[in-house]
């Protein structure tokens, strides 16, 4: 076992548990970016209440100790499964024994790609960054522009998808919009801020039981988010966003409705579903490879009940810690067990101490179901540093109601680039 | 009084200490980003020790609770002293009464601005991210180089410019690449990292006394440092640096040599030094203008020996001190007293309990003096949660030598925008 080489595509949830686990082979982790992503934070940086460092570990940190895992910051082109070999953007081709593939997905814009440029997601750091430059970029144009007119104008921000991504970025601008950012615009009124969720089925959080979902949306309507059922996006541009036959300008757009896997996966030549993930067999592997894996929310595995199992971090860590004991085991195709999720609930949070849990047949809201989203957060974040940050943030943020990380960074333009003040304290 | 308008253009040190010691008047406070930047720290930024939320704050925040001070992001277009406004980039011209002016330095390239492309600066936060972006880029790339060639090539950083920036610089960049990357790439070796230090005068730190110059060299040279001293750069290009009749080969070459004062001064007409700084009276007021101020880096003031007072943060704000007790209590233009500078010192750090410390003749070098600079630095950090911020995370650093934002996002290419894993705890 001790020669072969594991390749493992993609540092997120599913590729990063199982280079931790493989603890005797020969790993490379091949990630495009040079960190780890704490994805279920990524609204707070986009909506300026974390920093990037605080929910983002940098893969070579991770591995520092454990020696067997060698990182490489590079982009995966193309799988060779005939040559058992990948090609990269920047270095020569890496050759592999065993495969885990764990690329993750991008949005899907449903045969729009060209909305993206309008409505971006949110899914990488980059996005994050972005798009809080724009909102705060929009409170400060609409601040100029009623002090120079006078005139009020609704500054509405449109979130597609009513999903726990939709509902938290939703929860999140409306809080920041009404409470913090409020007292420093003093042009802008209260209801000069409009926050509208547009979902396509008949409920927000669908994943979740219909209890909780009215009570997420009850909860979204009174921090005056607007929220539009069974309704479908049919146009987007520059200036706001077509809601069935309604147009709605639109400061900014937000894009948190469906997966499509990566396209990577279609260099795997194999059978995939309707999002582009990959059907795999009962142990993750794809059909007649079996020492390559595909895991996390690139692959399309059925649950006890026979749907495919959500693109949930859960799901891809305890994807990647089994395939790890597969390979560490070397357990021969024909005895392995069958994958098995074991739910331990969902959790998604709306606004300071609004939350809702679903844990098996018991449901919370409210207060206690945010204590809970806040200790399982802090919990799963990597190291002692970003606990302790995460959470003296959030209890400043809770005491005081100023977010910490309001930046807006001047626009990269060379030839303007000029500084105030001095350079030194002495 | 109270009827009369005072527009401060810059949110720097000079600027924002005006702003918050004008109690009473009417106060328009103009800035091209929405934040007030601590720049000494600005070094610990570009090399991941801290990240830019733990040293910028939001001007509106700042003044949350200064009721009488109206911030506004925009760009200075123009000064017309005659009609008594200054022209906005977005907005309608804004007339003032009162205007102080610091709008602060760039980076001066001798007559070679094209150099700028592959020296860049180091003054804003989008310069400071940028070069961060840039060093963990080449770390990378130096390791992916090496694993495919097998040829050790030296990883050389230069830095141009030997006053406190450029040692700070120096020093940060010698102690993370020896001993907080090295372990992290096991292909590269330690002496792979190359650090010059490219200063035109005999001595480095030449503000401070020859004793410390020295004594600040030594620890740099210790660290692995080259130091290369009455030596001029006479060309850039993106391949490295020409110093003297060598050419270095470098990944990198960051400028902090030489300021330039604002092109923005170029509209108020007024005579100014080789440096673009404008020649202020001993009020710092414009030559026949006595309710037109010019503080900052912007002004050329004697001190007390007859030189130009140095573009420290000190002496910018005590000018914005000066000046807004003058407007405060209206001194009439010939009854005011000249600023006078009280010089308190100046430090600079080198590294991990290395500086070096100047007050009056009291020379200290080594731990004490990077205790004092740990101490001084935090005190005059904006707010309780910046100061507790930095402070962890530099005892943080002390004690592991992780640095806390060694992040590198993905480049900000649509078409590539993917993202790994999946995106819910639950």
């Amino acid at each position: 076992m001790d020669q072969k080489r594991i390749v493992i595509i993609g540092g997120g949830f599913g590729g990063l548990t199982a280079a931790r686990s493989l603890r005797r082979a020969d790993v490379v982790l091949i990630d495009r970016t040079n960190h780890h992503l704490f994805q279920p934070l990524l609204y707070q940086v986009a909506t300026a209440a974390l920093s990037p460092s605080d929910i983002a570990w940098p893969l070579r940190t991770v591995f520092r100790s454990q020696r067997n895992v060698r990182v490489m910051m590079d982009e995966v082109l193309s799988i060779d499964r005939a040559d058992r070999s990948i090609c990269l953007r920047e270095s020569p081709p890496v050759s592999f024994d065993v495969l885990i593939v764990a690329p993750g997905s991008r949005h899907a814009y449903f045969g729009h790609d060209e909305w993206e440029e309008f409505a971006p997601g949110l899914k990488t750091m980059t996005d994050a960054v972005r798009l809080r430059q724009h909102m705060l970029s929009a409170f400060e144009d609409a601040e100029r522009r009623l002090a120079s007119t006078g005139k009020h104008e609704p500054l509405t921000f449109v979130i597609v998808g009513g999903g726990p991504t939709g509902v938290e970025l939703a929860g999140a601008l409306a809080e920041i919009g009404r409470k913090a950012m409020g007292p420093d615009f003093p042009n802008l009124r209260l209801d000069d801020l409009c926050v509208l969720l547009v979902e396509g089925g008949p409920r927000i959080l669908p994943g979740f039981s219909p209890d909780l979902s009215d009570k997420a949306a009850a909860a979204l309507s009174r921090m005056g988010v607007t929220i539009r059922l069974n309704s479908l996006v049919s146009a987007v541009d520059k200036g706001g966003v077509k809601i069935g036959q309604d147009f709605v300008p639109s400061a900014g757009i937000i894009w948190a409705a469906g997966n499509r896997a990566s396209g990577l996966l279609d260099t795997l030549k194999a059978a995939h579903d309707g999002a582009g993930r990959v059907m795999v067999n009962p142990d993750l592997t794809v059909p007649g490879d079996p020492w390559i894996f595909v895991i996390g929310d690139a692959a399309h595995c059925r649950g006890q009940d026979g749907k495919a199992l959500p693109g949930l971090a859960p799901v891809a860590m305890q994807q990647g810690r089994y395939v790890a004991q597969l390979i560490e085991e070397g357990v021969a195709p024909s005895s392995r067990p069958p994958f098995i999720y074991a739910d331990r609930g969902m959790l998604a949070t709306i606004g300071r101490a609004k939350a809702v849990a679903q844990i098996g047949r018991f449901h919370v809201s409210g207060l206690l179901a945010w204590l809970l989203w806040c200790i399982v957060h802090i919990f799963f974040l990597i190291g002692v540093r970003s606990r302790f940050r995460v959470m003296s943030e959030w209890i400043w943020y809770y005491v005081t109601f100023k977010p910490g990380a309001r930046l807006l960074f001047e626009q990269p333009e060379p030839a303007h680039r000029e500084s105030r003040g001095s350079h030194r304290t002495g």
